[in-house]
């Protein structure tokens, strides 16, 4: 694939993960191929006022230093914890000491070069679209398992905003009436409570509390992976734990599919790395809730890893600038 | 606005709704201004074949009896209650005994203008958001409240169809764990158990059952209607029917809110001729449910009534074909 722009040939793009502690950076030609990727640290410190100037720096010294002229670059794309505006206005950032500001104008004072930006989890779900378990589809749900649960909407190969660019935000969904603990936004009962790895360690500490059957993780200090690794080795208790985690995801994304009908469920995230023993967990349970017309619903692990943002940010450059 | 096809100037186009008792046809200028609106007929014996070649008909007789050339229609328009996959198959419309077939081809090799169709409430939506009570929106969630709960999805202007047609399918979400009775579906707990005019008088009889005290609707045949006037009356049962049936929407609605973001809902239907009370119900609970994101969603009444369809199905095809 090549870009010709003023007839010269444009052979690069670039593809920016913002995160809370660390910036990744990708260079990779048009065919979404790696040339390079390496990391920068993001200074929240002083309302995180280098963070952009950081970015900036690291690639027009990456530039110098492989002697790329700016006509060989199609741009910048760059993802980023919040929620964006189609102005490329990021309203909130909390992560990285930001208030609402234009990212895709400042950045682009900057660098010089085109730049696109958008929300990082719909960006992330871009990037397994365009080269992870998502590809060769183009309506794809990706949900991210970690400490909350991220969503992400791909319809027609585009990232689905919707109006304050809260699309996606599935993690929120409400999904259980009978809670009394808060969730981190305000609510109670959502998605994120039961369905993040944070949620599955809930699950099973209120089975150790109801129960006096043994278990392995009694008295100890556990993680969600030790919930998995315990329910493979058959204890009893977490195996109801992780039950109880697949009924409340399958349910959950039973309901987003049941209204956005999407070809395939991609699922990243640290819980993900579960594997196909997730899909088994939510399998009946959303087969019980979802509407029988997106019944066929795909489900898929990504392949991208960490890597799904800076693939994502370049693709969402490319489409736009190209 | 004109449409110039081989320097010949176009300025009509058709919008056909097809119901299961009779099809509505529109001539539309386009700018979407009705010129003529009427009805034929559906026959749907004989698995449906009669019901194609009328509408290819009656639409063949107002061009002749306007004197109206092919070269001056841009297309034809046509909803159909069904799921249609891109192509314009239709897979499936009981109500009309049609079995799948494509539906966009037939019409087409029947009536030989450009035709363009999609499922009937997708299409009333984008009548609605071109139109009606969405104008000025290109985001938006239609929701239509009638015997069940349809949906339609526009997103940046275009129907949001999903995989298999399923985009929208609102009416099957799961909203109650408790429930022993199953919706038409075979699921049970769906929105459409609570949100139709048929749930609110399920709410109701359930409510008239379980307490002694009075109400005029006791003992009484009534409908939604009914319902919705003995609580603006005053009555206490009523009342509480009202507020369940906003407390169960509401929730409904924030799901749909916090995965889609939607700018807008617009509410038609039965139960939306309630009016402006019909937000004060569902407020509450759609504030309580939704992500904070998605908060500001604003409310509308439909405006275009059984109309609704003809005008999607117009803009469809001058989305496509002009």
């Amino acid at each position: 694939m090549e870009n010709k722009t003023n007839g010269i040939i444009a052979k690069y793009v670039f593809g920016v993960d913002i995160g809370g502690t660390t910036v990744k950076i990708g260079l990779l030609d048009l065919d979404g191929h790696k040339i390079e990727v390496w990391e920068i640290p993001t200074r929240t410190e002083n309302g995180g006022e280098k963070i952009l100037p950081d970015i900036a720096e690291s690639i027009r010294f990456k530039m110098e230093e492989r002697g790329i002229k700016d006509s060989q670059v199609v741009g910048v794309g760059a993802g980023a914890p919040g929620p964006f505006s189609d102005d490329g206005t990021i309203l909130k950032a909390v992560n990285l000491g930001w208030s609402e500001f234009n990212l895709k104008n400042e950045l682009h004072d900057l660098v010089k070069i085109p730049v696109k930006c958008g929300n990082d989890a719909n960006v992330a779900a871009l990037g397994e679209c365009w080269k992870g378990g998502g590809q060769g589809y183009k309506d794809i749900l990706m949900v991210t398992l970690g400490t909350g649960v991220g969503g992400g909407i791909i319809h027609e190969g585009k990232i689905f905003n919707g109006a304050n660019g809260a699309g996606g935000e599935i993690g929120h969904i409400h999904i259980e009436d009978n809670e009394t603990v808060e969730c981190n936004c305000g609510n109670k009962g959502c998605l994120e409570q039961y369905a993040s790895a944070t949620g599955a360690v809930l699950l099973m500490k209120r089975i150790l509390e109801k129960s006096d059957e043994e278990s392995v993780l009694r008295g100890t200090q556990f993680e969600c992976k030790d919930i998995f690794d315990a329910a493979a080795n058959g204890d009893k208790l977490a195996i109801e734990a992780t039950k109880q985690y697949g009924d409340y995801l399958g349910k959950g994304l039973a309901m987003i599919a049941s209204t956005i009908n999407p070809e395939i469920i991609v699922f990243g995230g640290g819980v993900s790395k579960a594997g196909d023993v997730l899909f088994d967990l939510i399998r009946p349970s959303f087969e019980k809730y979802v509407f029988h017309g997106a019944k066929r619903t795909k489900f898929a692990l990504a392949k991208l890893g960490n890597d799904a943002g800076i693939y994502g940010a370049a693709k969402l450059v490319l489409d736009t600038v190209s």
